[in-house]
């Protein structure tokens, strides 16, 4: 299904899928928008969540906190259409394109997991950089939603 | 200048910024493009990436083949003004918005990184996956603008 890395040429300019996963199997995933053109989430897939991806058109992840296959919306509904998949120059990492419609991605309720915006400019010494809200309301309620699944977030 | 990482509630729904940095002191980095909303490139920025980026404006990430910091654009030209930057849920990834004005951000001369497209649906035995180009032309002649500098893919 994918194609051999022999030749760097061949990686960068030509036609055939072959992707690199990490030592870990992993290659870093990001998910966009179709509605709004952001990005929803960073992720990661796995061989076998890449080929499901690619066949079923909704997006499988690998669950790095879970460590297993991830198909995205399971728990909360929130499943992504994919409308298209595209791969970088060295063919390290993913980009989808997908429909969510009036759902969320972010497990903390919010549509994008980016919802956050950072200040730029000149940091003074040793102070916290305070972050600003770009998304004001969560879509969905986690406690609802995902009730006794643990968080996937992990210090 | 970024908060320790000390419970999940603060990282999750806090105003500090306290970015979550790999076993190798990285964290995966998405630029995408003021002009076209699409993704331009992945990449990974370390602390001190980080910390210029934010104060100068202009994108640093940090050079995986070359190992050290790099200020994208010295040799090519094509800095990155940065508009935005956000970070996720759990402050592992960042987002970076940049204008690059007519330039390019692919060292292969195109103005994305992503520049094929994978083909969807049912995959047949044995089959190796064709992509699409989805840029037909480079903004650069890659060979005219590094000259001697060695690829940075890898196989």
């Amino acid at each position: 299904m994918f194609k051999k890395r022999d030749n760097i040429k061949e990686v960068e300019e030509g036609k055939y899928l072959a992707p690199k996963f990490d030592k870990n199997g992993l290659i870093p995933v990001v998910t966009t928008d179709l509605q709004t053109g952001g990005i929803l989430m960073h992720s990661y897939m796995n061989n076998e969540a890449l080929k499901k991806t690619i066949e079923t058109k909704e997006a499988h992840y690998w669950s790095r906190s879970r460590k297993k296959i991830w198909h995205k919306g399971q728990v909360s509904g929130f499943v992504q259409k994919v409308k298209e998949i595209r791969i970088d120059d060295d063919q390290d990492s993913i980009w989808l394109s997908v429909d969510i419609g009036n759902g969320a991605s972010c497990h903390v309720g919010y549509r994008s997991c980016f919802y956050r915006s950072i200040p730029l400019g000149k940091i003074k010494n040793d102070e916290n950089l305070k972050m600003k809200f770009k998304e004001k309301e969560k879509i969905f309620d986690p406690k609802k939603v995902y009730k006794d699944e643990p968080n996937p977030t992990e210090l």
